[in-house]
């Protein structure tokens, strides 16, 4: 038996990686199965850890500013077979990366992403998958694009200092003499499973804005300053930018990319679908088992048990979720494609409960499953 | 395949019967198996719909004393074939027979057991297999003698008319003569998986007698009755009864069953698996499903699980429980002879929710386990 194990993470308590290896270590006990490890991600935090563990990519360590512009050291990942980068935005410009206390959107910046995409670029990397989420900016990608050695300039053509997203708002062009040509033959892979716009109440900074310490008070002003940014690049670019789909996807980045660069947003399980064997192996798949913390409505909306369902229903393989929580019926779980879920939970329990108690929890209702299968074996 | 389900209840949401037939369905709806559905009681309330869900039995309605000793019609069972007739104490004499306003077990008698077994007598029954439990009478079985003829005579050798369980303090000896002699050659199967003694800390009245409305204060006069009574039980009759494990079952019902009559204290799985073809179809069974409200260490302890696992066991088929909470670990559920046991709650909830929630929740899992079960076929 061939048991493809594929869940998202249980955010505040397990990634996806883990999930996968308590997954199978709970089929293992029990089964005489070989279970295969694609933990998948959105894009945002643990995309370069689902990646690196279905690729035996080693992680280099590349000098890159964080959202404030002090240096660190992010990682990223690189198949020179394919000349492909693979980077994390959290790592670099991740909420994470900031204390609250320093936590400040009005001066955080992407630089990061510009920085490692220069290192990528100077180890022969063409292709750029760039998982996007996490993010502590707002900033629409200027913060990148500095980096990448655009020169921003003002109505009068001066070359601009940003250092605050206020300075956005009298950016009038965009100077590419200095950014390296190579970057407009590469070709760049944005992973997310945000579908909003740049800008307006779906946009960016009304949606993602208060969970990165933007004030209330502010967000109009700075969805208008967004706002001038993306009317700057549809005339300077001739693109659509402000009402493509995706686009508020980590602070706005993508407006930047899909401007200036040859770019394609994906779902982060389309990046993991393409780069990987999956569809290779899938015919010798017995089963699949995917989770997520909670299994909803939203799972509806591009999700990645929605993903996977999609992608494993025309070879009819049973896909079994593995949850915290289930808040469908049975029906709306074959309208899924699911073939069945089961909660981690062992009875009456507080979500704080079950969130601190989730790795035994998944082990054992693993286990369990497995007895279950092994009965018919 | 061939899925036998025996569960017990759930107390205070879904009786064993209905259990069986909310698991059977949700199998039903995805496998192509035979389910067997076979209720399992303790002997308590379910026990008369748990014997006639698994044998073919009309019920019989008879004229029956409650524990106030008013008249109603209560239910019993009989098989002509095997002259044996099923009763259910807390069809006549049980707790909820009496609303919490006329609750007084200091008036309650058990004579409606002892209607009931004069009916089957006379329906030419000579084994009577009665399931204790649930009920509102802590009279050690006198009421019930007291139907059956036996005549209850103070010091001075004058007859006694028992309406307060304080008269039993005056009770010197039984005088059997006109007790139908019949009584004497059947042979009583009492189930019930309590293991109390009839007096003392453990006993029938410390333990039952609060929630039947004995007052704290009055627990150690009624249990120094019901000593008296063992003891001249013991003394006319010449039995062991005060140490008896289980005879302090259903306010003490046992000892008078003891000290007169041929009589066997059996667990409720016993006696069902006893009268039951289980034996006979067990070898063909692929899987076992069980289940109770709540999986924790008292399980081990006599509990239906228990009983149903040692009984499979032998056999090695699989199995699995469904329950409202499960508090073991896999290692504990192993020792306890299951193989799998799952969880109805599909996420974090209140106890009170996941009462409410009880019928649908149980039937959405066995779907979900039946398709599990199905991934292997």
């Amino acid at each position: 038996m061939r048991i493809l194990v594929a869940p998202d993470s249980f955010k505040g308590s397990l990634t996806s990686a883990e999930l996968c290896r308590i997954i199978r270590n709970g089929m293992e006990k029990v089964l005489e199965a070989e279970v295969i490890e694609m933990p998948i991600s959105d894009g945002g935090e643990g995309f370069l850890e689902s990646i690196c563990s279905i690729h035996p990519y080693q992680l280099e360590f590349v000098n890159a500013k964080d959202p404030l512009g002090r240096w660190i050291q992010a990682e990223m990942a690189i198949d020179y077979e394919k000349k492909t980068a693979y980077i994390e935005m959290a790592k670099s410009t991740g909420l994470t990366l900031v204390n609250e206390k320093e936590r400040n959107p009005y001066q955080s910046f992407s630089y990061g992403v510009g920085n490692l995409i220069l290192h990528g670029l100077d180890k022969g990397c063409r292709t750029f998958v760039i998982g996007l989420g996490g993010s502590a900016t707002n900033d629409a990608g200027v913060g990148m694009l500095s980096e990448l050695g655009v020169v921003f300039r003002d109505e009068s053509g001066k070359p601009m200092t940003i250092e605050l997203l206020e300075d956005i708002r009298k950016i009038a062009r965009l100077d590419l003499k200095q950014v390296d040509t190579r970057l407009f033959e590469a070709e760049f892979l944005l992973a997310t499973d945000v579908i909003n716009p740049l800008c307006g109440e779906n946009g960016a900074t009304y949606i993602f804005g208060p969970q990165k310490g933007i004030k209330k008070n502010d967000l109009y002003n700075i969805d208008r300053i967004i706002f001038h940014y993306g009317t700057v690049l549809e005339r300077q670019f001739q693109k659509e930018l402000l009402t493509q789909e995706g686009a508020g996807a980590a602070g706005g980045m993508p407006a930047s990319f899909l401007a200036l660069f040859q770019t394609k947003i994906c779902r982060g399980i389309e990046i993991l679908i393409e780069t990987s064997k999956l569809k290779e192996i899938l015919p010798s798949i017995n089963l699949v088992i995917t989770g997520e913390g909670k299994l909803d409505q939203q799972t509806y909306n591009g999700k990645v048990i929605k993903g996977i369902s999609d992608f494993v229903k025309p070879s009819s393989i049973p896909v079994v979720a593995i949850c915290g929580k289930i808040e469908l019926s049975r029906k709306e779980l074959k309208e899924l494609g699911l073939t069945a879920a089961f909660s981690i939970c062992k009875g009456p329990i507080s979500l704080e409960e079950s969130m601190k108690e989730a790795r035994g929890f998944v082990e054992e209702l693993a286990e369990n499953m497995a007895e279950l299968i092994k009965v018919s074996m």
